[in-house]
């Protein structure tokens, strides 16, 4: 493989068997030194209304990220040719405090983005999208959103708590991390309280595309709406697992019927190629409720396509 | 929530975490009095030809409609604010002989159709739609019938028995409870023995819907034709789980491919709101064969849409 | 069976198959007014530090306790016949924040404790215990404590945070709802970070039982020691399931090789038989780690044993 | 390996890989003619009162038995060099009424003793000891029995049902099968309805030895007594899989804690070497509950254990 | 069931209950004799880069098919009435030794041939299509090739290895055992080093359909094409069950997302009928990691579905 | 903890969660330079007859490690205070290859004894001991052997391969690497073809010690005797899981029932202290086969206590 000395190359299959060597995200090498793109593991779970479990996410995910090789057949997209991409290790939060958590978190990426372009985290619970999305609106102002989830998490408290899984959103609108106008969400669906959930960001100017909205069809032609929203402005992608189908993700805490399948979780993200990402995560897989491995498998693969679409990346010429 | 005192109301998420509560269907308070819809357990599977273990859906599926909320966000259908809903407990079946249990739930239903409108069965195998059909056609006489499954049901016996879970259609029609003319088997697939099962109930005048039919599209078409078949006479759904796809449901006792998707079932729920449903269930969850838990909740899910098109449910307005 | 209608009876096997009913524990019936013993579901488990899980545990451990009949073959015990046991339910925790869940569950005990006599907890992870012996206390003054666990829990802060499920019972003899004096705790072992551990306890006068000391040999002739510390004082049982060996009770959060036998639980439980037992706890049961049911089964029974040797049991003549 | 011709051997691990070849018992050949000892599967679990899927025990023990070899190490016995065994395939019972299916049962065994000497059974649950005592008695005379279970299975019924998994011993006993006074019972122990289920088979002159009396010692000098009692007439050992602890053998139906460990097992077995063994089944392993396959193969060894002190087995000198 | 002698029958479901009887493919008898069909399982797993444990496919295949039933209700296929159809067992490859099991395999096949029609075979790792290919290519010429995967299998070498499950094809091509021109590869997908994998067949003449141009529709119309490029000569259909979705088809050793439905899977099979197969094969099924057993039942039901477009099925007339 | 700087130190559960951090061996820090002790993982598991899947356990087991602290609360060891211990990463084995694998390790540890006193190998399946003893014998001699184990693992050969986990030691034997009179095998157990296996080893000087001997008491006298046996010599350690009870290791290729307890595995280890250990492993360890993990958990644990046991450790005083 012809690639400059400069960039970090994901251990290879024929090196090392892939159920040997680092388990780190795709097996790259240890890093120091900025990076273009920096995978994080956020191992939260204590913001979670249901089945726990997601703290143990970043590390199974990263395990079954062994099979993941570096060039994407389907978009040509070889992004260890243009970028210096490693894994940056996991956020030491606190474990017994919610609150505590998401205030190291917040620091922990506002020093990170010191060294690091792009953020991709790997959750956790859906709780830390907030502090990531704080740190990076104070470096690049309020975010564009794309946000695929099966709930809206734009609860006003649970339990009394302001900052959860969900409700992370309805914060991050109303501290202004997030423009609403810019925010898509993808895959809403299930049962609520009340239908406030969807009309309170439609009335902000998000456009909200319940599951109904997505059934037996390609996204594709979604995404040219979800571009043109979006803008040229610094967008944040936030892929809650349960946005799939339980079919497809069965580990994980809040499932509910009827959502997308791993195709459209493709398209979505193969859509976003062009937009200015300057973030992303992929939350709420909790590897207990798949003995498989398949639900880790599966955000490692959506992990990768994200990064597949970080601007800057190489495209190879057909 | 606004909600007359009269309506009993699911314990709520941010009252008890999901995770705790009474583990009666959707959190339900205890009942006394008459019901408008009564959801009942009959945990019965000696009626089963392969993996037994549906004898655990009625607490399985209970355990899982913990994450259900009481409002459907898609059909804006809230049940719980114009009908009187409450968890019946479980017919106490004799689970070591099949003949006796069958009496026992015919029985039970006849004795608690006094004081309930529409019973919603958790099951347990499919051999219990037989005497739940009975006790309802002798108060509304023979059941229209949308029959959602892999199989036809309509064998004359097993094993020299004459009610079974894979026979059970065949002698609700022939005894009378049910209208083979107002009857649609929607999902049939897979192997058999012989073409008989799918032209017997054609030559009777059901329409059968094999699975083929409903690859690749949407039903909602097909849900025009099945509420025109039906007519306003007293229908009754029985949806056993493996007419999904073993990807959706695995955890069932006979599964067979290419089966429908859980957007596939809740299309065919919803499509028969505005008919005369005077009870379903919801059958053959075999809990052992999925650890995750998610084939009980695609099935709570069910048994809550379906509670949302019961005749007299108040839908919110937009 | 004899007994005076006064005394709620679990709903019986021939009543009722097993794997239906109520999923109370023991499928006890409904309860108010005043209770000689409760179970009592703490769903608690963000002050666990490795494996989550065990919220799901009052839940799984109820549903296991169906097999459970009402007389004890082994010890001639009939908790049913002389005491009023009901399961008064879950407390309503908040699950987002363990400090403000350790009051509420303080406050829970407080009040419950006015119409409860000896309550048995079924945990949750082993945070609960402080705020429970915190209300005990409050009433029976400081307690004697059996604490069967791998571990020692005397931590002084877990991350900064005084009250976690390693250090509640340092903090518990700290601020005096625990008397060390007439205190053991029976199967610590595995890997800390000093001897401390173990030494402070004993330094204040607590009986220090390794799990070494009980390997190959039966407990009850250390039963006999344990009952003249414990003299004639209020005690409480505090039994962490990982106290057991991971063979015996795999689904556990942190698991530590080389445990006690099934058979050295219940000899440890019986050996209690006489003491002033006013509380009992299990903890740390964490369903998602055992598909099988077993730890949690376990867990129920050793809930059951402890039924049987709260004082005033009757016990059948032989 | 120097064994006649006459002599049917398991197929070698050398000559097909343990996981191909045959799925009979041991990899045996086909069989036809006369045999010395036969396995037979009977997979039947409509007797069982908790949970089920014994049905698929004998396809799982034989699946699980492809890792045995021919000879057994400890205690030099060499089954297949002196007598012809095979796998006489399964009885086809009727998997919907429990009391056709004791009658099939019983005839398929007294027809098969027309050709078997000693039947080894693989269950299915413990209802089917009564049909196959049945049978044997008719041709030897009522049985000795040793009965290692953690159950008495004397219920006078189940639900009225008068043979099933937990009353078979007593109608076996009262309709003359089973000889009470040359019957020993090990392992039994947890909660019951009456310290009758203990007492009735004390009375008849049984030998009870509950599990409590098996802890923390070898049962090798137990085994002296129980070989006392039996004496030189036919007699008929039923192992029940939950007379092992749960930790041994998860996958059953009705596990109870506390239990005899493998070795345990072993000691009884093997201490059964000189009696006039005329049958013997290993019931209630419930694959469903185990995933790993263990308790399959727990249950295999016992069956090879088992055929190791058939009468006319040969041993290898040291 | 109206079938000539000469032709054997499944094991009936009234005949013998499915979990019992042998635990051949669908039950089918044992065979002697030429068959015009014979399912031969082929336990090779050392050829695998990542999740081992298809080497337990044949067996659970084996196992999960005695769900299946003899006709296909869908294209009214009646195999059993017109072909000879057995279960010849297994290969006595070994498993120490990848190079010597494709020698062992190459030789079985060459032997078999003599009395075999049409090998369907029962996988074991996707190596296992190298050494039939190449049997059957010595009988038939090159082999026109139907390839279901999620990968191009055409890499050069693995660690060195010539002949592995992902470079099989191209040395079967290279050796003349494929023709490429009469090549479609189906479902290709996910990460790979450099596009040349999918180039390379192509530049062959090879059609190649990545799973991108499946997404959302029938395939039934590819198959026209793919019938046209197949022509009259000998066909193989290699079917990697890795080639539907991890949803689908979750035990398998080297998923990858966005695959075929199993519709997809069905559709492909039954748009091979009026090719003129040779042979066929199901690989790359992982049973570990699929508890519920259902990555095996679709396996078995895509070789039943396999055997309906043999040449020479009869079908029933509608 | 006061500590060196000079000794790398496992990264504590108070700095950074358990779930959290590098999945190395007790999240140790990245190594260079020379090392003590390092623990190295031997990917390799097709050298295995039965269940595949141990190429997962250096992965798992490291990933179990998690929970491990540095310091034995029973035997005061404080191996990180005196030693310096690290992780040297995997093996780069060619999966296809089991002979080229053999030479691979040979090779890697030939050149690893450069720079490491103490090889703390992770299997892998066993045949991993033969080359890891024959590079270390080269630098130390004809090594002692405790072999922990049901099996003996000196067939002659296995389908004709010389080196397979249960042919290596009669080969380390023949040629040289063992000394065959300071060996002892603990724990040998279960179904054979001959005597031989065990004869073999003793007619050689070895102490063979079955399973049967090791029932129902403690190790600890037997550890007197090896010790003695063992002299001052280079010994070696090779613990296979499968020498514990299926109860304790479920997660294992080819269990067998009556082994040893976790208890006496710590036993033998801890016994050692004071023998000339130049190298150890622990194998065999399958994940697949124990969802819980616990089975690497205890493989994780067995390997601190030999890092405990390595001379030079510091021990701390009481």
């Amino acid at each position: 493989m012809s690639t400059d000395d400069a960039f970090p190359q994901p251990l290879g299959g024929n090196t090392m068997p892939r159920f040997g060597g680092p388990a780190t995200m795709m097996r790259l090498p240890p890093t120091d030194g900025r990076l273009d793109v920096a995978f994080v593991g956020v191992p939260l779970d204590i913001g979670t209304s249901n089945r726990p479990g997601s703290r143990f996410g970043p590390r199974q995910i990263r395990a079954e990220s062994c099979l993941l090789r570096p060039y994407n057949m389907a978009t040509r997209a070889a992004p260890f040719e243009s970028l210096v991409v490693g894994d940056a290790g996991d956020v030491a939060l606190n474990t017994f405090n919610l609150a505590a958590s998401i205030d190291i978190i917040t620091d922990h990426y506002r020093s990170m983005l010191q060294n690091v372009g792009v953020p991709l985290s790997i959750g956790g619970d859906h709780t830390i999208t907030y502090p990531i999305a704080r740190a990076l609106a104070e470096r690049h102002g309020p975010l564009g959103m794309v946000h695929v989830d099966a709930h809206a998490d734009v609860s006003r408290t649970m339990f009394g708590e302001r900052i959860t899984h969900g409700s992370w959103l309805r914060h991050a609108i109303d501290d202004g991390y997030v423009d609403p106008r810019r925010t898509v969400q993808i895959g809403l669906r299930g049962t609520g309280y009340a239908a406030d959930d969807f009309d309170w960001m439609a009335g902000l100017g998000a456009r909200v595309v319940p599951a109904e909205e997505c059934w037996h069809h390609s996204l594709t032609p979604l995404m040219h709406e979800v571009r043109a929203k979006l803008g040229g402005g610094a967008t944040y992608l936030s892929f809650d697992i349960d946005g799939l189908d339980p079919s497809v993700a069965p580990g994980t805490g809040t499932p509910e019927i009827g959502g997308l399948t791993a195709i459209q979780g493709l398209e979505i993200i193969r859509g976003l190629r062009g937009v200015s990402l300057v973030g992303a995560d992929v939350v709420e897989v909790s590897p207990a409720y798949d003995a498989s491995g398949n639900t880790a498998l599966v955000a490692a693969n959506l992990l990768f396509e994200i990064l597949c679409v970080v601007p800057g990346v190489a495209y190879r010429t057909a």
